[in-house]
């Protein structure tokens, strides 16, 4: 049942679960959604395993006999995908951590999988949620009135994937999620979803932190008037000033170095016309860096360069700030051990950051000794249909994670 | 009836004819267009003018006993608006013609005012349709199958305005539209819509040129990225590119100087996230120039360094034109004798060109001499509720414009 074919058995499977489109689509509590948790729990009941959910949807693979509150060794990743992704991301680490719980459910510390119902925040404006119930930091009543595109609520939601099994009764009124069971050590197997391994022809990556991000909308307006009939010295053009901070943003993160990026990933201009001045345009600038401080000086120049081109154009700016996340050091312990396992078993590896966000995040947060393991993606292609990455890279690192585990198992707490 | 406050009132009537919303809303054939055109046809049937319109709708009022195919000094503007624009843009000529057309429709040549049916192509992608079909330029049977944004055809939309009364039966099919008069010489009385006449303290603008334009759409292809986990060096980011391109449109004008504008006037990036680096962004640019070479130099310009800025970003770069209208002289004779009567009367005033396009092209263009006369536009703003142009200078163009009219009348041919 250990064997690569299983791997990629289970992850052809699990891709199929999808609405309709191109690539792989499962938000959290759709049909799809619904329909994959359940064919998970099958799988896991094949397995031998206990399959226990949470109130909000997310899952626990478990031996039979492991009583509530235990502490366990925890690995997995989310089940939801971005709208039209790929077939890697979420599920490798899923069904990594199903095999993995089979195989080592009764090691000195169990292990356990866990696969959290949303990571992606791709329905709902809430990403990390599941994670954070997991680990028995939601109110879920303060959810509820979360809205998707189509209006429905997370409460509505919720209670639709309840009555298919795929939740637990709600706690009490304004009372938290109770966590199923204590990580002592955490560990998530995922693709890189960027080019470096590729790049480098290096089979595995020991993720020991992880990127913090701040995304901003920035409110330019101006004045629109006739493209024609006014002069370019008596213009206070709103997307002109936009074009030259989403340079200002890309530039700042080059003279920041790696790991600093910057991205500006959309851009609404009003009127909209070809003749006429646009008089305003919101701007989505996201920044990341692996240290606070490194974060907090790129969005702080980012913020000072934006109001400097605003003034000097005569254009207005204000800035909301939308979401963001703090750089997250994961176990440099867990990962020197990685390390060194890799170099003892010839694996070619790297010590890297991630650079995208991860539910892994959540559990280092919350203290857990957490590391990450990446394999290579094809071309750092993901949140797309093309993400791909070789079968014997995935294989590689399910056993690299097992041999990883046994260490974890038998260490002392 | 020849007075200040006949214009001013008949102005605030003509702008009630509007569909809801902020500002003046008149697109061609609609209900508040038709409504305007059978109440101009009675305001010239009050002066005791005829009212001719074609078979697409435009307007000539014209003394009663002036038979077809007479020689005229055409003077006017045209009935439709952009949506939610002002009071004046076309308004101002047109109400000018009919009472300059009222005073001299027995002149040595008759003055006779046209009102053409579109002009700004808000409704329909068509703009000067109307003016193109009062010179016999048009076969409105390849009008035919234009559509309007909610899908209605021209065809359609123009069979409604003529069971209203609004337009005479069409030609057979395959034939163009027959002018009703032959123009001798043409005048457009019309708001400048930029800020040049306010900054100077001039109160009249004799137009000697007209800026021609292109329009394109540039569509850059990039790589849909991982924001996060896509390096700064990795990056092929074609809203990136995008804003180059913006900037050097910019950079390109002003060192090209006045009377050269370009301008971006919209953008429209995909995915359209904050997380994804943009794989796609189409951007709408616009250049103008009153000279022909300068035009084309201002257009090839751009393409070279909108190419070369893609081509070193590695993101794809192809450019359809949208639309475009040469510059267009119009008669330095008759500017130069509109210059020597405001010195004689001693209205201050400049010869100047147009940034914007104006029916009067297509006459300059067919070869009719041609003028336009321009009034200040407070802070120079047009196609916006906030359009205004002072009562005074709006009579002084009006009588100004009697004066030169008298003296056209009297010219030998």
């Amino acid at each position: 049942m250990f064997t690569p074919e299983a791997l990629a058995a289970r992850l052809q499977r699990l891709a199929t679960f999808s609405a309709p489109g191109a690539g792989v689509t499962r938000l959290v509590y759709d049909d799809a959604w619904c329909e994959a948790h359940r064919w998970l729990r099958e799988e896991a009941a094949a397995l031998g395993l206990a399959a226990t959910c949470d109130a909000i949807g997310n899952l626990w693979f478990h031996d039979l006999g492991l009583p509530p509150g235990a502490e366990v060794i925890a690995v997995g990743s989310h089940l939801d995908t971005v709208v039209q992704g790929g077939r890697y991301d979420g599920p490798y680490g899923t069904i990594a951590g199903l095999m993995l719980a089979a195989e080592m459910r009764a090691s000195g510390v169990p292990v356990a999988a866990f696969v959290t119902c949303e990571e992606e925040g791709s329905r709902f404006p809430a990403s990390l949620t599941g994670v954070r119930g997991l680990l028995g930091q939601l109110v879920p009543s303060q959810l509820a009135a979360l809205r998707d595109a189509s209006g429905t609520t997370w409460g509505e939601a919720l209670a639709m994937a309840r009555e298919r099994g795929c939740a637990s009764a709600l706690p009490a009124e304004g009372m938290p999620l109770a966590p199923l069971f204590r990580a002592r050590r955490q560990l998530e197997l995922h693709i890189e979803q960027g080019p470096v391994l590729e790049d480098s022809g290096e089979t595995l990556g020991i993720v020991h932190r992880i990127a913090g991000y701040r995304r901003v909308r920035a409110r330019l307006r101006g004045e629109a008037r006739h493209a024609g009939t006014t002069p370019m010295d008596r213009r206070h053009d709103a997307f002109a000033a936009a074009a030259e901070i989403v340079l200002a943003a890309e530039a700042l993160a080059r003279e920041a170095g790696p790991p600093a990026v910057a991205t500006a990933g959309f851009a609404h201009v009003a009127p909209g016309l070809f003749n006429v001045v646009p008089g305003e345009c919101t701007l989505g600038l996201e920044v990341r860096h692996t240290k606070v401080e490194a974060l907090a000086r790129l969005a702080d120049d980012l913020a000072a360069r934006a109001q400097a081109i605003a003034q000097r154009r005569g254009v207005s700016l204000s800035v909301e700030t939308e979401s963001g996340e703090p750089p997250t050091p994961l176990s440099e312990e867990l990962a020197a051990e990685a390390v060194a396992l890799a170099k003892a078993q010839g694996i070619s590896h790297r010590v890297m950051a991630s650079g995208a966000g991860h539910d892994t995040m959540a559990f280092a947060q919350a203290g857990v000794p957490a590391l990450m393991l990446f394999v290579p993606s094809r071309g750092g292609i993901s949140h797309a249909p093309e993400e791909h990455s070789a079968p014997r890279d995935l294989w590689t690192g399910v056993v690299f994670a097992r041999e990883l585990l046994g260490r974890w198992a038998l260490a002392p707490a």
